[in-house]
């Protein structure tokens, strides 16, 4: 039998929380035998949650934590004070190798701090990206770092480029996968200071497949299977991407609808378009994780279903097989030193 | 009668380039008799191009220009050594006074650059933004700086928000322009250093309707009218905007017409559709000014059609008789002194 792989899920703070949480845990449990999964929260929300379903009751362990951390709380505030808060509790778990991956749809800051904080960075990483895949249109991309580093400097670029690559190739599967600096041009001249700075030293780093500038046109189009940027624009271009995909969609919809006539129209075409917008839909590939941590930490949406905190617990451990800190450590921590 | 409007157009450079510019102005021209077109460029591929329509001939002029930026050219040695080119020609009519506006579909990086050093900013004025207007879900947004001034300061995206604010007024007609700050969240302490020091600026300006941060996500939206950011992200969301809602569109069309079924939904479906994806069609808003220089410059995209065409020209108009530039002198450059 292969090795277990345990995960720390953090039952509360997502918009269906608990229940999201708990039922894409048992339906992780349910598929894969070699998982043990500790859902850290409210016990009797979690309890009630878990008795609606039939599942290995072996793999699941529920762990009490009486506080929450909410998104309203100031980041480093609430994990400073909010010791019982099931981020807290279950971030330390991690910290005391109790788990593979902590998951969690919670405050977004929080976990960033939490994660810095309580986990620590391993040793000569110089900040923590946070990583989300973002679903373009033939694939998905890598978009790193779209966290709170911002006014980053081009080392710290360079280490996310070098993350990013490695989490590629061996957590998602696409083989020497092609990594891009956002810029808007194409040409090595073009581009702020960081951004300046930061292509030379990209285009010396012999173990990844740098392909240069990438415009955030070819973005939605796979041009690249690693995006480069500092937080601040891979933020921006996260949220543009996931407002406009929604408002497009929903405009979509309401042009589809409009008349009776277009609603029988839309009744035909829809089983089809579903089919093919799926390939848009970022629930498919777990959530963000947080690298360069000492242990994974892994953001899902605030809104996540159980389909994603499902795919989230099957990345941990594919994260953990692949020994994916182990190659990070061997590929920056050592040639920095 | 009213005033005569006057505006020179840069008929190279564009990928459908001359007649989609000629035709442009000559439905300029057909629609309001209280216009004037220089046209720059081929003589004799532009007197082709015009022998193929009747229009007011009193209201166009050809001005020979023999050569052409293309877009492989760097964009500070063309400006300087293609003293020929249509580009250079008209930007130097322009500087003479000889129009109210020049507008061009070439080289984005020769017309920014050409409009600083031929043109030139109006005393004051640190820099001078490209501010495209683009499509949200139920409007509008005018997305300033886009162009070349990466690595921007406070002040200058205090003169964008100021300019901003003044152009959506009165060029587009939005009453009183939110005007937001785009930031990776909603709270005054978040965001880079550029942000967290132009936050509380902006607070204090009273001549603009500021609503604080905004939030990518919320951008396509319309959750400003005016979103001030600085160059290098106002491009990557410019770009992501229109990278993404072209694939997104393409795989729309990819998914209603996979099946033979779904075919004919997406033929029952279509005249609605179009109509509803109309709104978020640039081209109806003419193209992006290049604010603070001292006349008007226009950037229409590198594919433009007449309809694009025309309408930038209509934009200069409205520009002139709103009287922008002095409006700007008004509220930012005398304010300054």
């Amino acid at each position: 039998m292969s090795e277990i792989t345990k995960v720390i899920l953090d039952a509360m703070g997502g918009d269906h929380s608990p229940g999201e949480m708990v039922l894409g845990a048992v339906n992780a449990v349910k598929e894969k035998e070699d998982l043990f999964i500790y859902i850290v929260g409210k016990e009797n929300a979690i309890t009630e949650a878990l008795s609606q379903y039939t599942y290995p009751k072996e793999q699941i362990e529920i762990v009490p934590a009486n506080d929450e951390i909410t998104c309203h709380d100031a980041p480093v505030v609430a994990i400073k004070q909010k010791k019982e808060s099931s981020m807290v509790v279950g971030l330390r778990m991690l910290k005391e190798g109790k788990a593979d991956g902590f998951i969690s749809a919670g405050n977004s800051g929080a976990l960033l701090v939490g994660g810095q904080v309580i986990v620590g960075r391993m040793k000569g990483i110089e900040r923590a990206p946070l990583a989300p895949i973002v679903p373009t249109i033939n694939g998905v991309c890598l978009l790193i770092d779209c966290g709170a580093n911002v006014d980053a400097r081009a080392s710290h670029l360079v280490q996310f480029a070098k993350m990013g690559s490695i989490y590629m190739e061996h957590v998602v599967g696409v083989k020497n996968p092609r990594v891009g600096l956002v810029n808007i041009g194409a040409e090595e001249e073009k581009g702020n200071a960081l951004v300046k700075e930061t292509f030379p030293l990209l285009k010396e780093c012999h173990d990844i497949n740098f392909i240069g500038s990438l415009e955030a046109r070819d973005f939605p189009y796979g041009a690249a299977d690693v995006a480069v940027t500092e937080a601040f624009v891979g933020n921006v271009m996260l949220k543009t991407t996931e407002g406009l995909a929604s408002a497009l969609i929903k405009k979509v919809k309401e042009g589809m609808t409009a008349t009776p006539i277009s609603t029988i129209g839309a009744a035909i075409v829809k089983p089809q378009l579903k089919k093919t917008l799926k390939t848009f839909d970022a629930t498919e590939h777990g959530g963000a994780p947080l690298l360069g941590l000492n242990h994974l930490v892994v953001k899902i949406h605030g809104n996540a279903t159980n389909k994603e905190v499902k795919n989230a617990i099957f990345q941990v451990e594919t994260f953990k097989k692949q020994d994916i800190n182990a190659k990070i450590r061997e590929h920056l921590v050592e040639n920095a030193e």
